[in-house]
C-alpha cells in the first residue's frame, strides 16, 4: 500500500491542499462542515498528518543527546522521563542513546554530533577520564549528570549537576558514627574507580578517620567485577562473603541503594536480621529503597532538581546566555528503618 | 581544534595512509615497531581510528530500532540489554527509541523508517491496537515483544513474542485457591485496557470461576490514572484504599511485581504482616520480587529467552528464511514468602 499524500486527500475531498492544511493545523479560516469532513477522510485513509511528520523533522534539526551508561539503573528513570519532557518543551527533539560500557562515550558522541547535527549533549553517569584534547573535539554545549569525576576537568569547557559525592558519604558514614557504630563495613568500587566510588569511598575514610575509628581493612570490600556493578546481586554476593568471612561488625554502608538491597537479602539468608544484627545503609534515594521492608536509610540525590538544572543550564549555554556552569546540590539524609542505633 | 584526519597522521609519522591503517586494523603485515610509532602518533595526537567512525557509519545503514513504552519499567532493562547485544553482534546498529505513552508508536516507527532506513523494528510493551491499514505503512519487519493484545491481529503481518498473559494469570490465582484462598482482591488495570492489563484480570476472573468461588467486585481494585500504571506507588495507594475500606480479604493478586511491593509496604505500613496476616503475589519475576523481604511469589516471564527469540524471528523475516511468526513462552510459578497456606 503506497503512503497517502496531502495531495490525494484535497482530491478526495475536492478541495484544495491548502484547505487540507488548514483544516490539519486548526486554523481558524476554515468552514467548520469542510473541516469535519477532511478530518474524516484523513481518518478513513489512515493519512498520517504531515504535522507531525513536519514536526519530527524540524525537529530533528534541533536535538538534544542525552548519553546514558547503565540504562538498567533505576537512578536513572526519573531523570530521563523529566529530560524529555524539558526538551520537548522546548521544541527540540529528544535521542536517548545507551553507551556500552566498553564504548568510549566521547566518540560516540562526536559521531553523533555529525550524524545528527546535534545543538547540545547531556553526559549521563558512567565514568568520565578524558584529556582535554579529546573534550575539545565535541563542537557543541555539553553537560555532565551525575557523574562524579576525580579528574581536573577544566571548568570552563563543559558543564556539571552533581551532589557532592564526598560529603554526602561523610554525612551517611558520620550518622553511623553518631549512632555508636564502629565497626563500619562498606561495599565500593574498585580502587582504581575514578569516579562516584571514588569518591563515595574516600567520604567513607574520612568519616571514619575525623570520628577516632581505625580503618579495618577487612571490611572494605570491592563489588565484583564479574557480576554487574551497583547491582543487588553484587550485594548480595559481597555481603555473603563478608558473613562467612566471620569478620565482627555492626553496619554495611553500601555505596548504592541497589546494593544495599542485596546486602539485606544475604543477610536475611545467612538467618540475621536488619537492623536487629546488622544495620544496613545505602545511597540515591531510590523509590524502592523507601518500599523495601526495613525501608532503607540513604542518601537521596534531588534527581527530578538535578535533571532540571540540567537542561537549563545546557540551554544556557547554547543560548550563549551564559558560559559553563556547575552546580552541587545538596543530598538528603533519608532516616529508614535499615538502622539500630547502638547508645 | 580541527579534527586530525589519517592523512595527517600519515603525515606526522612520515609514512603512507596505507601504513597507518594496517596499523590500525591489526593488520599482520607491518614492522611492529612502525606499528607501536605510529599508535604512539595516534594517541598523542587523539585522533579517533576512522575504524569506529567507519563501524558507525556502515552500521547505520543497517539499523533495528527497538520503540519502547515504559521505559523506567524494570522489567525491560534486561530484555534492552540483550536486544542490545544480539544486534550488535549481527553487525546491525542498534537505536533505542522511547515512545511517550501519548504517542502512537506507528507514527514514530514510520518516521523512524525513513530517517534511518531500518531493517526492522522491535516494539516494547504498551497496548497496541491500530488498524490493519496503519500496520501495513510499515515496510520493514516488525516484532511485538511482550505486548499482550486482545485484538485479533493479522498473524501474517507481524511476528510476536510472549507469554499466554491470561494462562499465567490463572495459574497464579488458582494456585492461591489451591491454598485454601477465597477472598482473593485483585489489583488492576482499567477496565477498558485491551492489553496485558485485560488478559491478566480475565485470568483472574476465570480461576475463582473454575474455583467455584464468587467474583467480589469489592475486591476488583483499579490502577489510580493520576500515578504512573504498573508502580510501586500505584500498589501503595491502591491497597491502602483497600485496607482502610474494612473489605474481608486474606490476599492480593497484583499483576505486576512492583505493584505488589507497594502493597506490601501498604500492609506493613498499616501494622500487617507479609503473609502471616495478608499473603500477596505479583506477575513478571523481576530481579527485586527474589531480593524483596519476603520475597514474593510471581510468574516469572521468561525474558532473556523472549528477548533472544524476538531477535532470531526478527532476523529470520528481514532475510527471508521464514515468514510472520508467533511465539509463545511458558512463564514459570516461582515460589517466594509472601503466601500463606490457609490448609
Amino acid at each position: 500500500m503506497e503512503s497517502i499524500t496531502i495531495k490525494d486527500i484535497a482530491k478526495i475531498c475536492g478541495v484544495g491542499v491548502s484547505t487540507v492544511s488548514r483544516a490539519i493545523n486548526n486554523h481558524p479560516d476554515i468552514n467548520k462542515e469542510t473541516k469535519a469532513m477532511i478530518m474524516d477522510v484523513i481518518k478513513q485513509h489512515n493519512y498520517i498528518p504531515n504535522n507531525s511528520a513536519r514536526n519530527l523533522k524540524r525537529l530533528d534539526s534541533n536535538a538534544i543527546a542525552v548519553l546514558i551508561k547503565g540504562i538498567s539503573n533505576p537512578f536513572f528513570s526519573n531523570m530521563i522521563k523529566i529530560f524529555e519532557r524539558e526538551i520537548k518543551e522546548k521544541k527540540y527533539s529528544f535521542i536517548l542513546q545507551h553507551v556500552d560500557d566498553k564504548e568510549d562515550e566521547i566518540d560516540v558522541a562526536i559521531e553523533l554530533i555529525k550524524e545528527k547535527k546535534l545543538k547540545g549533549i547531556v553526559f549521563l553517569g558512567g565514568h568520565f577520564s578524558h584529556p582535554i584534547e579529546k573534550l575539545e573535539q565535541l563542537k557543541v554545549p555539553f553537560v555532565l549528570s551525575t557523574i562524579g569525576t576525580t579528574q581536573k576537568l577544566d571548568k570552563t569547557i563543559c558543564s556539571s549537576v552533581s551532589v557532592d559525592d564526598f560529603e554526602e558519604s561523610y554525612k551517611m558514614v558520620n550518622y553511623l558514627c553518631s549512632l555508636g557504630h564502629t565497626k563500619i563495613a562498606t561495599i565500593t568500587a574498585p580502587m582504581d574507580d575514578e569516579s562516584i566510588g571514588n569518591l563515595r569511598y574516600n567520604g567513607y575514610i574520612s568519616a571514619l578517620k575525623n570520628n577516632g575509628i581505625e580503618i579495618q581493612e577487612n571490611l572494605i570490600r570491592i563489588m565484583k567485577a564479574e557480576l554487574y556493578s551497583y547491582s543487588m546481586e553484587n550485594g548480595y554476593a559481597v555481603t555473603k562473603e563478608l558473613l562467612e568471612s566471620g569478620e565482627d561488625f555492626t553496619a554495611i554502608y553500601a555505596i548504592s541503594d541497589s546494593i544495599a538491597i542485596g546486602a539485606c537479602k544475604a543477610i536475611f539468608d545467612s538467618g540475621k536480621r536488619v537492623p536487629e544484627d546488622y544495620s544496613v545503609v545505602g545511597f540515591d534515594g531510590l523509590d524502592i529503597a523507601h518500599y523495601y521492608n526495613p525501608s532503607i536509610t540513604t542518601i537521596r540525590q534531588p534527581v527530578e532538581e538535578m535533571a532540571e538544572a540540567t537542561i537549563k543550564i545546557l540551554f544556557d549555554v547554547i543560548r550563549k546566555k551564559k558560559s559553563a556552569q556547575h552546580r552541587t546540590f545538596q543530598g538528603e539524609l533519608v532516616i529508614g528503618n535499615s538502622v539500630k542505633s547502638l547508645k
